[in-house]
């Protein structure tokens, strides 16, 4: 990417994420409810730190720290750069103030500026670390949402990060059908040359796939309804061992947001308490009900290259994060990008000959492919820059805090 | 008292916590870094909901709750008014904002003023409860002090609450000196009309005490320094077999707030981090640690009875909360009051013929007398109108938060 | 005691252990469902250990360990021997095996035998060592009875240690009344030279107790019940606040070997799983069970010294492991010795210029005196020869699997 | 496999498990350290439930269990059956005893050797579920070994299972050298009608495989040592961010079973406590070891498919249970099988079109199908007739306690 059209970028990524935290109050900023869900001021902080870390330190002649501590609290987890902060005790740092962490999201911007437009050193370097830092924010400010919002839950108030936009309400949800593929052999993974993508994307190989269906859109909430009055929850028969080892351990009986009340169903969303949408698309699952629902319905989770080798031929349209509307909605047909993250049955793994990038900046990706699922296509709440038909998402099983889903998938039999 | 000194009372006492507070940042209000440790909104809030909940919601005819859902959010743990939100969380309520938490508390005090000068109701009910809810109030703002400096001193940054005033040096410590008591049949706890005291020292009752001696002093830094390099903390041979499991568990090898640096010491106080000043009496032990100090010593920790025995015939007098200075200092002879809480070796039980009150104001002590010890004295954050000689304060052994220290005893031999 | 004499209890001692090893399956000698409860193995060997370590090793000369491992995997806490294999760990030694112990208990006692007919030696200290280990291993031997019927308890085929003996059926139990007390100051404590006691009985010191009332019989399962069916077990305010907290986190709601089954009450015993009997002493009662009851029957828990007071005109006479029924029955009115150890509520402190024995031995009492509270009066698996009015036994409030039940008391009152 | 050719099979290998058991004293057959490794005569007791349950049950007209409680307590996992006797307490069964449980399997199998005889029913089903179970039988065999080797460690006594047998020494170990594949499309999975294989092994099916080369030889101690002197355990950057959490919390400093005492470097074996021999297979490795030892030798783990494709052309030939050696020797060049099971870098997924068998025979291998990873080869404690090319074993990637080790292979670079 060219330096001027990077150095827009940067001013326009940089001012989202002041944008998003523009409703919050100042006790808001400091709330970590689990070790996952870090505070917005760590955020801010934290994306900061990567820029100043990888990019001012080593590039910027004569630069000096901010402030001397802040290598090690705003640390996540680079060990190749130091020590770090205990991650479950972010929100006991009430220190460094909101204040103090604007002025310094303030200082890095101006001294990322002045490096951008200076006309030494290896200019080619600083274009891709600045965009791997640009896309490593537009992930932490995907991050920022859902984890201000499982952290607002905890609040039997149930405050409200912004009310919703006005929005035209959709029509009924299509009804379930499935689309056929064919397989065989396909080239899976980025292309060279073809703009950013993360190295766990590379590199490009090929992937014998058997023929299979997918559906036309995600597991709706009357979906998951029906589910749960089926008797989904206690039915052993329908869920991982490890699954349902979670389900006992955790009480589940429903996803994680939603709430019954004298028998009606409302669901906690960053727009407040609401009532329970069935036409809309389903979220906060976890793997394990995302496969336990597949097998109700009789079909299955898709492998990662089942959903790519089917997004390769669609345009990045959809619901995101610039719509406003930070709830998935009612679903469009035959798309596959946006609203949810589509819960994938593929281990995040290294694709073959993958190497990752050389340094403390290789521990973005690799060090985490070991029991991790893969997720696809993005959410109401990621930024669309992000988003490609090879874009590998990665949480645990029974992660259920991002805005995850499922979209089934089933073998093809004539 | 009289209503209309007790009303001079409310406005002073009342005050005092937004003094105590007006250092603090907003973030700071909200931190609460183990159960134990409330965030300071949480006090501010909660010794509001004590005077809604047993005087203005009883005796204020038409009195409106200010908020629906703060019985419940700020209910510590009186099961006789409902159902209490979880203490480990109390940090994770961003809301109602610091702000509201003032408006909440500032409606109280005008509908409480109000109540006071009204001379209708039960005027002695009313007056006797009020005066319950200050002196409840200063043990929350006590509380206050010990739980911000156990949140802060999670921050690597050592943030400072605020400057420690400047005072005259005392000259050194006296020399440890024993004075020895006869004992004999003696009369403990609170005597009937004689001004304010809690249900847990009552009733006045006799008690054998076999002759003893107490220190001149409580034991110094220089002490605990002189433990520690004789193994102290090495030597199970020194402790109770429950504290030497704690030591082992948690890895002491030092008070709680020490710190060592290159060989020096330093230690972490409400004014930031100072060096340790091996003259100033040792706070934040443990009972066990008390326990094997005393021990290896070649003394004990008195019983409450001894310590209340010497203490009937001394003023009130000491290092308090007024000071300013919240750490302790070098130790004056012979003062039993203030400084540190001094641990006694008795269990806190009822005294014999003891009645809890009726109702849930009953659970404001009786239901604690288990698992815990008495300690004696007040400290350097108590307000003096808390302390006198009968008052009973009890912490598990376990617990180091608190400014508590250790006076030591020994049996009487000719 | 003459060595003639004490030659004679440590043959009929040691050979009842073995007596009531008699009835196990060899598979049954190890088991240890938690830490608390102890392999039937163990106990064996550890009391073995005890002889060796005390005696063997330091009087007889020349004398060669068994096996160079034992003193560390036998050793139970006592840290002035040395290193202790874990305690959670007993049940997993397979080997020594059940044989093999034998054969270690053996030897020991041949070596004993030989040292207490030799004339050699510090005799004094031999024989009352000795008869310390007699009673360190009848203090064993009644851990062997509650820890078998804890680790059988897990086993769903309920096995049965032994069949009941035939046994006259009591009559019905008798009213609940009061005899009351005049208190004063009383002396409490082993009387120098009356025979053994331990050290934690002395000094025999003075008390003062104000006038009380002691009930003629123990509560039985027909006052539990009602508790029950009262709701006894969902009422916090019938609760210590820390029982309160044991009731919810482990789901209490009925004495620990109480199951129900189609609406009928069944109790696990030594003697198999039995239909429980109304009649019966209660048992199996934490402290927090003994309190709650009490307080829910407008009584308290006496204190050691109202109980010592009594009891110290009484013989030594009731229901004791020499029965052969290793269950409670309907109580005798006014004994105050047997069937179940007796909650009071007194912390287990140290007496006025209490001293604990030089050197390792030392660590058997006084190291625990913390965190628990004093019982009183033997149980039925107490074997009587340890049983006298100052005897003080002690656990910790929640535990559950002793022989613990509750006399009831209370503040006289004209 | 024809009926005949199966009874025989039966007699053998249900006799195997009562051969391996001969060396093991009854306290032995108890042991259960942590929850994975159940006891010896739990294993016993389940697999002849197996053919109690899915066998004798449905297809032996009239048959009478042989006691109530046992398909509780000796089902596994199978929810499809009824509920399960909690895994982590199956230490605690002293009853039924070890006699008892012979008695049980005795009698299991003169009624299975008579179904096997007879000529009613549905002969083709009985054939292939009696082969499953024989099949299970071999795997709850080697869990013998895996269990007995973990339990048997947790005694400082270090017992010897069996004397290691007389064998030839090995010569040394061969260099480490690499042959190279091509891949391309290859047939993975059992092949229909080619004898007996589990659910998970099928559909065969076509992968596509970029080409590799793989080592001759698996990692030998001589290897871990020179990992471990180079600082292995303490470079975070060798490991995947999950494995450096569990050496951190698990303070993992080698192996499991390696033990060093001045010095020198033993390790724990079922021959006993043996001096380590760097010639030897290095094995109870977990997945995060095998990856990052990999790591540091510039290498990476093999997938499932890399290791099939190469194994099916091999014959399955080497070191076995069979051999009496029940501890991988030094290594034989290019041999695949045998030895230690070796972790590859794929997730226990199903293949495409996979369907577990109806019922509750189901649930034995696809709900597994989550966060494990595949072992490959078999082990020295597996039965050769277990071991195939298809093969999948699968644990989770901490485990350790299984004979597991890694054999290296790294892209095809030329």
């Amino acid at each position: 990417m060219p330096l001027a059209h990077l150095r827009d970028m940067y001013r326009d990524v940089r001012q989202k994420f002041e944008d998003y935290c523009a409703p919050l109050e100042i006790e808001d900023y400091g709330l970590q409810a689990v070790a996952e869900t870090s505070p917005a001021k760590w955020h801010l902080a934290h994306t900061s730190w990567f820029f100043e870390t990888f990019l001012l330190k080593p590039f910027m002649p004569g630069y000096q720290p901010q402030h001397p501590a802040f290598e090690y609290i705003f640390n996540s987890y680079y060990n190749g750069v130091g020590a770090q902060f205990p991650r479950p005790q972010r929100g006991l740092l009430s220190r460094p103030t909101v204040a103090e962490v604007y002025d310094y999201r303030h200082a890095i911007d101006d001294a990322m500026l002045r490096l951008l437009e200076s006309t030494n050193g290896d200019q080619e370097t600083i274009a891709s670390r600045t965009e791997l830092g640009l896309q490593h924010e537009m992930q932490h400010q995907e991050l920022f949402f859902t984890d201000l919002k499982y952290n607002l839950a905890q609040n039997p108030l149930c405050p409200v990060y912004v009310e919703a936009p006005g929005h035209e309400e959709p029509s009924a949800p299509p009804e379930l059908a499935w689309n056929s593929h064919d397989g065989g052999i396909l080239k899976m993974g980025a292309e060279t040359g073809s703009g950013f993508c993360f190295d766990n994307e590379t590199p490009r190989h090929r992937v014998f796939l058997e023929p299979f269906e997918l559906a036309n859109r995600p597991v709706t909430n009357a979906d998951v309804l029906a589910f749960i009055e089926d008797g989904g929850y206690r039915q052993p028969a329908l869920w991982l061992a490890d699954g349902w080892g979670k389900v006992q351990e955790g009480h589940w009986q429903h996803p994680l947001y939603w709430r019954q009340q004298d028998s009606e169903w409302f669901e906690f969303t960053l727009h407040g308490l609401k009532p329970l949408n069935p036409q809309g698309i389903a979220c906060h699952l976890s793997a394990y009900e995302a496969d336990a629902i597949a097998r109700w319905m009789d079909a299955r989770l898709p492998t990662e290259f089942e959903w790519e080798s089917v997004a390769q031929g669609q345009p990045v349209e959809g619901h995101f994060v610039d719509s406003g509307l930070y709830h998935p909605d009612t679903p469009t047909p035959d798309t596959l990008f946006g609203s949810i993250w589509q819960w994938t049955s593929s281990a995040y793994s290294p694709y073959p000959g993958y190497r990752p990038a050389e340094g403390a900046i290789g521990e973005y990706n690799g060090k985490f492919m070991c029991n991790q699922l893969v997720l696809r296509g993005g959410s109401c709440v990621t930024d669309p820059r992000q988003v490609r038909a090879s874009y590998r998402n990665f949480f645990y099983p029974p992660d259920r805090w991002q805005f995850s889903g499922v979209r089934l998938a089933r073998d093809y039999c004539k």
